[in-house]
């Protein structure tokens, strides 16, 4: 026995989202459906612009539904000669949060993975690689994730970025500060012995 | 920095829904951008008709956009004279799950909590006495949680129900105390229904 069609599919489409599962996704419809019918109509119409709205900022290629998002569009950091290169567009507000960078950014939304059929132009390389030719980026920080893929991704472009006048860094990965070194997995730590600093 | 708007809005948007966080809601936003805004706009039509069209079964008064759900709907259940009374339209599938029980429900959408305003009233105690007048109900099965206020209202509607020609029981304590029912496994559901015991 199943809900009337209209619970049921409210119940399988909010299985779409990631993370929800189908007890999860019963108890969403039914709290919509019981206590909060306007918060319920409100992720609709925003899903729906969202959805149908959305691109990508022509300069980074970060989600906006304007040509630039709002640090492209900034006359000071929109023209910066530094680009840090991350892979989502959560990496530049965990960088913001830091409020310690204040260049620009360039958003792969995603990295190299040929047997997912990801490769250079599915991250925008080309775009990239155009701001590199235009002579106003100084420097290029790679800030994609300590992963395999997330260091082919900065290799390939660091090799793209030889033909042009750019300084290429990739951020130090290594033993967060606070965190305690015996809880430090066995990479991390490796990689933080490799880019120790002289004191 | 934040995001533009739109994007912002559907993050906000999606923290309304029950055990979204801050994070989860960014990625359930990023995903929905990045992999499946078919998903995304689906999720947002189901949501938009469920939350406008969806109203209560006249009989259960669980969710429906019909007068009548699929269970009241059918000729068989939906004049059985037993009635299985439970807090939740999640109870009511996790019951139907155990397939042992073949008469219909009740469902008040919530318990007796005088604190939060919800009283009689609120859990549509009129119509189930109207049911009970009707003369048509031989049993009344009370379902609710094994919590304080479960069993508070468990005791209500056995009051209630006294001034009728119904016999009640409650469902044995098979059901963990201070679990919820729609997470017990159907066999355990099964003991409780064979256990209840004359209130
Ligand atoms: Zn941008
Ligand atoms: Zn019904």
């Amino acid at each position: 026995m199943k809900f009337s069609p209209l619970v049921d599919e409210l119940i399988q489409s909010l299985k779409y989202l990631p993370g929800v599962g189908p007890k999860s996704a019963q108890r969403m419809a039914f709290q919509l459906l019981e206590r909060d019918r306007k918060a319920g109509q409100s992720l609709a119409s925003a899903l729906s612009s969202a959805m149908s709205d959305v691109g990508h900022c022509q300069a980074c290629r970060t989600f906006t539904e304007e040509t630039l998002c709002p640090i492209c569009a900034s006359h000071k950091r929109g023209n910066s000669e530094v680009i840090c290169v991350v892979e989502t567009p959560a990496d530049v507000l965990a960088i913001e949060a830091g409020g310690h960078f204040s260049g620009r950014y360039f958003v792969l939304l995603g990295h190299l993975s040929p047997l997912d059929g990801v490769g250079p132009e599915e991250l925008g390389l080309s775009l990239l690689e155009a701001h590199l030719a235009s002579g106003e980026v100084s420097e290029l920080i790679l800030a994609t994730n300590p992963t395999v893929e997330g260091d082919a991704t900065a290799h390939f472009i660091a090799d793209m970025a030889k033909g042009h006048q750019v300084s290429v860094s990739r951020i130090a990965h290594g033993v967060p500060v606070g965190g305690e070194l015996e809880y430090v997995d066995s990479t991390t730590l490796a990689l933080s012995f490799n880019g120790r600093l002289p004191l």
